[in-house]
């Protein structure tokens, strides 16, 4: 681990990222030394960063930090914390705030392989997600909403749980973007309002983008998800993985699903 | 500093109180040693901890943890943080959580003196709070709106910020739990959806009951401010605070907040 480049595993309890929960962070995976999809995560880190008014880290700069980390450890999942570090008492953030940036390198978890094959079960998680339009999108150090839903279930045959706003739309998964097909159109809900928009769901508007296919951003309900023809989560981690229960429902075949994991997994990983 | 009673001041940064903002926290005056209202800071602190099914520290062992800390400073402001301490990778809380209890006790704030006397400028936040029933009146580590509330003035002679909620209704100040008080009754906004309860907005309340004044919790719009005797707010740092500005209104007579904030400083500090 290196906090501000230097070897490190603790941090000042007087930083914000611990008392406000005051900064933003990445999940990427690295292999063999290379970190996936890097430029993505750095533009998404900068508009995240941006969005809170938190002076971002140089491209470069964390880039070296990753390749002197993935020395020891060159395959597993790197996260980037950057915090606005130290203030005065209070809220209020300093006027030059000092980030500070946490870079760690941990082993990859391991997931059934079925996972990606015949899918997963997908629990509705009783937990409403709020609207807050200026922390909607960021991947922001404020996460006790994902907390929360992910203590609602404890059975480890249950991958991932389904979060509604409190309108009722269908906004994510607690740690993971959700995609609908449909008539082999692509529907991802908008998240204005709440969530998280991760690297990999750009992605996969991207590939729509670029093989001709619908991608149609708005506000689901369930009865939409339940009807679709195929239903996806996605993040850097899990790569992709099709549904294949929800309430009751079930699927079982993942066309579509399988073509973009395929995609997404061979493209370019810059 | 104190953490889990060994004297530190920094944590592991697997710790879920930086990752997460997974804990809660007090905010607490000692003086002469003793830390004030302390019964009901631990109260308080167990109900939050509670919501979040989070194991809270005995309060004999926070307090004797206090104690030693005051013995260098026996004056000044602690603050207690509770965190759910490591766990495995991932939002769902570890089954069996190891809490880690951060004190600090720092000296306390200068406030002009005319703050308490002739009152403070308050202004509008820009920011709306979202509505999270599950996290509304806790004092959690999940603090960006409070941050990007904070930011919006540097003009050092606004003391406060007010804040709404997504509805137009009128819910607290960026630190501070807000009163009206109109033809001799007090008014305070409803928490159950946004907002943190503090415990002196519960001791105003407690005062209001034991002196036969009504005091009413519900939905007050800006227009209930604007139209009310008198408007203060509290905390446990800066005490009462009368409100003499607001959206181009202002007060100059605070017959009631004077009498409450008497109170509040007087009355038995367990």
């Amino acid at each position: 681990m290196l906090i501000n480049g230097v070897p490190e595993n603790r941090i000042g309890i007087q930083d914000r990222g611990l008392l406000y929960g005051d900064g933003v962070f990445r999940t990427l995976c690295v292999e063999q030394g290379r970190p996936l999809h890097w430029a993505h995560h750095y533009r998404k880190l900068h508009q995240d960063c941006a969005a809170l008014d938190l002076p971002c880290p140089e491209a470069a700069l964390l880039a070296a930090e990753l390749g002197q980390l993935s020395v020891r450890q060159p395959d597993g999942i790197a996260k980037i914390i950057i915090t606005r570090g130290t203030g005065e008492r209070g809220y209020a953030p300093p006027a030059s705030p000092a980030p500070v940036r946490i870079l760690s390198i941990s082993p990859s978890p391991v997931f059934p392989e079925a996972y990606r094959k015949q899918g997963v079960r997908l629990r509705l998680c009783d937990l409403h997600l709020s609207h807050q339009p200026r922390l909607a999108g960021i991947k922001h150090l404020n996460r006790l909403e994902n907390v929360l839903a992910a203590a609602e279930w404890r059975d480890p045959d249950i991958a991932e749980g389904l979060l509604l706003d409190m309108d009722g739309n269908v906004i994510e998964g607690t740690r993971s973007n959700l995609f609908l097909v449909r008539n082999g159109i692509l529907f991802t809900p908008d998240l204005s309002r709440c969530g998280v928009a991760g690297v990999q769901r750009e992605r996969v508007m991207r590939y729509a983008s670029s093989h001709s296919m619908a991608c149609t951003t708005g506000c689901f309900t369930l009865d939409d998800v339940l009807a679709a023809d195929e239903v996806f989560l996605v993040n850097s981690v899990i790569g992709l993985w099709p549904v294949c229960q929800l309430q009751g429902r079930n699927w079982s075949h993942y066309p579509v699903s399988h073509q973009i994991a395929e995609w997404l997994s061979h493209e370019s990983t810059d």
